[in-house]
């Protein structure tokens, strides 16, 4: 069959957001779960409860922004510092004007339309993410569709095909195909009778037959769900399917594992995004912390000062060095920046956190261009794959039939994509677009490219620490004191918004039971 | 087993419009394939060659109204007689005030909400359906993703899971990963060894658990794409998947059949639909026909004249019998009605006509109400089944997150539902939503139902005659004399839109031919 395991996780683990999936069932059965802390729900606090407790927040991501918009229903005293002039940590849209500055001289100013944009860190929410679509309901965010999977979408490999790119459906359905044919003739020919009764291995035979649109020798010569040849149409045109790709093309580990990708939980239909870019999200926020958030202010220093916390901060524009007095600390900055920060956590919490201040790395580059992926693949939003450094290319799920969109023509993690200059990066984009869609990467333009890793203030994108160090997990869940960490990267859904807000409301529902055990 | 082929390819059948699939295909492979009237994109006729032919259109839908606009492009005179009062035939979007009245009588008036609505007949556009899509395009009407799939939409029957309904993805995935189980078992025992070299039994194995979710001992105890019973979360909270249903519930033919159903090329992602209701296609071609149809005008007789013909019709309005005289008749209207005009078509084509006059039957009934489907259920869009007279149920695709939408409570071809009461009706559908979503159906108000084999000057929905009756189809798709019939059902795409306009294109461009060979 040429389905070889470790190559098929390794594929899957390159979707470092749901690397759960193909690791997780033994230590999840081994260890037990711990269903007691099960999210519940947005914090549901006492109003009023938290009246005079000040706590400072590091960082305007979307966990400290939510962990302040809870506390202050409570009644809490609360400061976000912010080293960005903006809200929203990876929650990052770019648009027209965007500066992305990696802080090194190397500075891009996306020049798209005005209109068009993409969503640089999170874009998509599945449907069982309701701490974010609740947010998203909470706030009256319009959402959309986001397309994760289209059949006509395609996958490229120059190993397999003669290099030619073909349609996620016949990398589905013509293995669906060729399996059901192989199994349906071994049960035909005998060689299961010694575990099915004549009764039933008939059935298994008409249902592989149905399942794998066979035909009535047990042959698989291509379906209709692979794909049209000729269109039925009027008069005397019934159409006609393609011919079936051989196994030695759709049954490639790298193919299947791509096949596959949207059977996963987190890359299942439906999902959604927020019309007009992701961080609208973080601007409802932002929306509803007046006066909360201080902007361009880095975090210098943490110190634990009797029963609260100080923390000494530069405001970068004024350039003065200032300090914030609070009854409690939550630090939601990436490990990678909290490992530089002078602080008087405990000696194993500093250790765990330096342990973990390397994360996985990824990065997106974008193109304006014409809209060929609709009117000549008929690709109406989805991804399409290649085995190059590029791996993903996203097709926009909005705006359709608009002339122009925004292609996302690379999307990966890790790699070596950052150590490219620009424009090799942008030939390289291109030379995989002229894979997937030959003759059409010179309509590209305006191309722009984030890496996470090269971002100040993130130098990350996916810590991934519950698989790399669950010692070091297990500590750094707990307070240190007035301290409390919080952020995707302390929750078992790593990389996206959900894992979060999850995080946030676990350390606000912490600090109120604190508050209310003080009082007690 | 128990996957049945009859029941399940019974169930395929319902869906009209794919039916296709099931049974084409050792027809296909019998007869031959006639590509070289493939539809080739839309008529591409010499700008003038028109000028001075009139063509006389019965029906302002889609058909109709598109092969008027293509005549119109070379300058032929064109004339729609339309019965109804609005254009667009099938493409029905039911809105506040929509009056349905099936002209025994029996009278409905939407009540629903400004800005609420529903597709009483098509609903969602295949992305290979680039007729369809073309024209959206060409129009610059605003276009959004229909969910069509939706993995936590819900599958019931009475019969099974003590009736409790359970996910589309637990249909899925839990039957793979039993199936998963049983193949990689009767591997591992050596029944295939006689079959496969020790390695690509292995091999086998391995890809078999990757793919169903095995775990070590190749035993399946469920996986994440079959839902979570704990959500992942933040701290301890690992998740844990849900307990598989057992083989005896998702390995039933109506289950499988259901959970199969988005694998059909027709259903599979993406589809789309225009913002704001289908008939803004119908709209759009209303706006590019100014003056042409004439509305209230039902055909009472159609007769050849010297080289053209005459048709004559009842301005139902002005009450006044009128003619229209032409060169070319394009009938549109569907075979029901057709057959009762009287006319002098050859006796061949009467006789064809009087074998097909009548068609498949369909219905839907909606209701608006909250959006308890997305809060509670986190189903965005899609759609659930039940084995119902109701069948499918249709959660919209537009308007996340707002307080209400309307949801289609019973979609089904055929059937008995049209011999109820309304007021049967209605409750019928509150069980089956009490069925999928326990305990909100009575969330439910204004209903409203469409039937078409109810509706004047539609009588029906789908025709399937390639199926019926494929010496009908062969004679009628052919002219006789000036007159030539067009729609869906002379296509095979019936009961899809894209079959209306290959049909009305096909017969723009035969006219055409004629025209050139008369002037040769």
């Amino acid at each position: 069959m040429g389905l070889d395991v470790t190559t098929r996780r390794d594929i899957l683990m390159r979707f470092g957001a749901v690397a759960g999936t193909a690791g997780a069932y033994a230590a999840m059965h081994a260890l037990g779960l711990s269903g007691d802390e099960a999210w519940a729900g947005t914090p549901d606090l006492q109003p009023g409860s938290g009246k005079g407790v000040r706590v400072v927040i590091l960082g305007a991501g979307v966990a400290g922004m939510s962990a302040a918009y809870e506390l202050r229903k409570a009644g809490y005293d609360c400061l976000i510092l912010e080293a960005r002039t903006r809200s929203g940590g990876r929650n990052f849209t770019v648009r027209k004007g965007t500066v992305i500055d990696y802080g090194d001289g190397t500075v891009q100013t996306c020049a798209f339309d005005e209109g068009h944009y993409f969503n640089a860190g999170p874009a998509r929410i599945p449907s069982h993410h309701q701490a974010t679509l609740g947010y998203c309901r909470e706030f009256g965010i319009a959402m959309e569709t986001e397309v994760n999977w289209s059949g006509t979408a395609r996958i490229q490999t120059d190993r397999l095909n003669g290099g030619k790119a073909f349609e996620m459906r016949q990398a589905i359905f013509d293995f669906r195909g060729h399996m059901a044919e192989l199994l349906a003739k071994v049960a035909q020919k005998g060689a299961l009778d010694d575990k099915f009764s004549a009764t039933d291995r008939d059935q298994l035979i008409a249902g592989l037959g149905q399942w794998g649109g066979l035909g009535e020798t047990l042959t698989y010569d291509g379906c209709e769900g692979a794909g049209f040849e000729i269109e039925p149409a009027a008069g005397k045109v019934r159409g006609q399917h393609r011919k079936p790709l051989p196994m030695s093309v759709v049954g490639d580990p790298f193919v299947q594992g791509m096949a596959g990708f949207a059977d996963l939980i987190d890359m299942q239909a439906t999902m959604q995004q927020p019309v007009g870019g992701m961080d609208r999200i973080p601007a409802a926020f932002e929306a509803h912390l007046p006066g909360v958030i201080r902007f361009g202010c880095e975090v210098k220093r943490i110190r634990k000062k009797g029963k609260g916390v100080e923390v000494y901060y530069l405001d970068k524009a004024a350039g003065t060095p200032q300090v914030a007095v609070a009854d409690y600390c939550i630090s939601t900055l990436p490990l990678p920046v909290m490992n530089k920060i002078d602080s008087d956590l405990s000696k194993p919490v500093k250790a765990a956190i330096a342990r973990n201040a390397v994360i996985g790395d990824g990065y997106k580059i974008a193109f304006q261009g014409p809209r060929f992926w609709e009117t000549e693949a008929h690709i109406y939003g989805g991804l399409s794959f290649t085995d190059r450094e590029t791996f993903i290319t996203w097709y926009p799920s909005n705006g359709f039939h608009q002339p122009e969109g925004v292609l996302v023509a690379g999307y990966n993690f890790n790699g070596d994509m950052g150590k490219r200059s620009f424009p090799d990066q942008v030939a390289y984009a291109r030379d995989t677009i002229e894979r997937l869609h030959p003759g059409r990467s010179g309509l590209l333009r305006a191309p722009v490219s984030v890496h996470w890793g090269r971002m100040p203030y993130s130098e990350g994108l996916a810590a991934h620490i519950t698989e790399r160090d669950p010692a070091g997990y297990e500590l750094l869940i707990q307070p240190d004191g007035p301290i409390y960490l919080a952020g995707d990267y302390l929750s078992y859904v790593t990389a996206w918004q959900q894992g979060a807000f999850c995080s946030a409301h676990r350390v606000v529902n912490m600090i109120a039971d604190r508050q209310k055990s003080l009082k007690a």
